[in-house]
């Protein structure tokens, strides 16, 4: 299978064409951005879909919208497997997070048909629509859709932050169904797939720091979420109130997110997995002012784990602290309901097999756990076997500055092709 | 002298009358907006002047566009005392933070008038323009010009928070002479002062609970602000970035919130006079996301103290903390300059002068220090005695719900004559 391996690298130049085409058209001005079920992401999902068709791969749509693009193997009637990632973009993002997994499942299958090798049994390339959970406030839309587990309320219930329109709604405009969704109607009902194995950036600098290129992933964190949550005080003049009678919405939020951090602080003490982050927070600009109690605040929490027990004792905690802070500040927290996904366990037998890949390749990888959410985590959740390789990214992720080498890019999809060649 | 207290009483339908206009001609739906050089200032400087020449007051304009309305006294050759406040609000804030002032002026001296009673000296009524510093960062815009005391740079530096031009913009747009400003064209000299009362709404709820209509001030909090903080930290994926990589702006900025609530509270236990208020404190809505920990947040500080020196003391704290804080968490604070504006010292001589009018009318009054900064501090700082009467307020001010009963109002009011009557 020396062949395949070559192939891949000689596909290199394929890739960079497609991940250029992706930032022409996707670039704000200032980073990238792909909405779920918006304009930057359908062109991905177009962009794809027409190379896949123009190299001979069978492409269909699922109700959901996300796109499957299939590489026939021997055996039809067997599961197939499936790689890829997803295609949208936080706002103001980079170019490879999602997007870097599709199309090495892509140059993976052209280097199959490169060498002339059938594989055992399909393998999909998936093009995942609305992983990032800031448009809709919900996470795996996109995969949890085709894996048919998909809370039923989130397409009525959940809208998307810039238009305010349900999903159901997006998904409609884009040319979806919804019905068939909410008719649980899966498109890749999970006992029907062999394993999945998804190809990311890293996303934080691990791979960076330590010069290695490939990362195996160990396990991908969970996370529990306040999309809205809100701290209502009381608006009042800063200077003529008593202490005693400020019903100060700022200082009240400032506390929590201290005392999170506190948390955090004990966490590591003890080798307990966690992270947390408020990434947005803000007073109401049409009543704030310097001289004025802010009189409410509006804000997020994001909080991550590798157990998943530890982050149903977080969301009691956080309760907790805010009814203790609200009591004693005046002040009422309405932090909604936490919305959670479980951790992903990856699958043991897949990873032992990528490593002998790598060995195999003598390409360097190190292990790692996901400190990021992945759609694998819907897939692992659903009890399909799952692995995630990852890319060596500079710069963070979720920023304009997002950076990944084609030559890391390469070295991951060789690992994947491998696998598939040698283990499917 | 009894006709003049009669005459206030009388009055008491007039001044309903003119805050019902203000009322009507400057609710925005939610709460009352006139904007510092803005359209509904304008209205009620009008309005107010309109009145004032239709009972023959003589009305006069400074290059500042603050109006000044004034009764003759016989010696029209000795300093003039001054009495009135400010006729700009808060954004969605209430009818009577400073217009209570004005009008409370105006029936002064109409009782005056309708006792058919000329005053020792001339009484000017001032409209002050411009005393909310939410709208320049500035305070005392209109009244520190009148004194010539306003910082030179103000004019062309300060720009209003919703328009972006200049105070020098605004002024021109409002038919004012900014060069005149600029210029050191005092038209209030504080030497040529002979005192300065204002009257004004309580804006705290001291009075209110201690069911006694008037307060007697006995100092006035001096501020230090910051109208532009910044932190900058770097946007990354919240779930990615180990802990020490993080930037995170919202934690850094929430710890320093925290830390300068602990310092009160260490206050407190020392008898301290001190208040602090983040009004306003917020994401960059461009660019922050449930998933992305925050790289910019924007803030500002609003301290208050009695004690000058302390104020001083607390921007170096501050500064000291946001370092600390910026080194410890990867972040850079940018405070930009402290603006600061000194306790105002009120004269001891013209305080006793009110008790002793609070006795002689059997009005019940409480002593207490102003937490809320007022042009009457920019007076006392200038060196004219100056004194200050609180009328009771329920509901705070600086928001739609600020309250005062007419009654209140006319006790004041009442005061204030009395003291015009006696002691000029």
């Amino acid at each position: 299978m020396i062949e395949i391996d070559r192939a891949v690298k000689a596909r290199e130049s394929q890739a960079a064409d497609l991940f250029e085409k992706l930032h022409v058209a996707t670039h704000d001005g200032v980073g990238i951005t792909r909405p779920s079920y918006g304009e930057g992401e359908q062109f991905a999902h177009t962009l794809v879909g027409e190379y896949a068709s123009s190299i001979d791969l069978e492409v269909d749509c699922d109700a959901a919208g996300n796109t499957f693009m299939v590489l026939p193997g021997a055996d039809r009637k067997v599961p197939p497997v499936i790689v890829g990632s997803h295609l949208d973009s936080v706002a103001q993002g980079g170019n490879f997070d999602g997007a870097a997994g599709v199309i090495s499942g892509l140059v993976a299958v052209s280097a199959f048909q490169d060498a002339g090798v059938v594989p055992a049994r399909d393998i999909r390339v998936m093009a995942i629509r609305a992983e990032e959970g800031e448009w809709f406030g919900v996470s795996y839309i996109g995969s949890r859709s085709a894996l048919g587990t998909l809370p039923q309320d989130a397409l009525d219930r959940a809208s998307r932050v810039d238009t305010g329109l349900t999903l159901a709604e997006h998904m409609v405009q884009a040319g979806c169904d919804p019905d068939a969704i909410r008719a649980g109607r899966a498109s890749l009902p999970p006992n029907g797939l062999h394993a999945c194995i998804e190809v990311h950036i890293e996303q934080g600098p691990v791979l960076d720091e330590a010069s290695i290129p490939v990362g195996l992933v160990t396990g991908i964190r969970g996370n529990s979420r306040l999309p809205n949550a809100r701290c209502i005080g009381e608006y009042s003049h800063c200077g003529g109130v008593p202490r005693t009678h400020r019903q100060d919405a700022v200082v009240s939020v400032s506390e929590l997110v201290k005392r999170i951090d506190d948390i955090w602080t004990e966490c590591e003490a003890v080798d307990q997995d966690f992270a947390f982050t408020v990434g947005k927070l803000f007073t109401d600009s049409s009543q704030h002012a310097m001289s004025k109690i802010a009189g409410a605040v509006e804000f997020t929490l994001d909080m991550r784990s590798l157990d998943g027990e530890f982050l149903k004792e977080m969301e009691s905690r956080v309760a907790r602290l805010a009814e203790e802070i609200g009591h004693r500040r005046g002040v009422e927290f309405e932090l909604g309901k936490f919305l959670r996904v479980e951790p992903g366990v990856l699958e043991p037998r897949v990873l032992e097999e990528l490593r002998e890949g790598v060995d195999a390749l003598g390409i360097r990888a190190l292990e790692l756990g996901s400190g990021a959410s992945h759609d694998s985590a819907a897939f692992a959740t659903a009890g399909v076997p799952t692995a995630m390789l990852f890319i060596r990214n500079a710069n963070g992720s979720h920023n304009p500055h997002e950076s990944m080498e084609l030559s890391d890019f390469t070295e991951a999809t060789r690992v994947l092709a491998w696998w598939l060649a040698h283990r499917l």
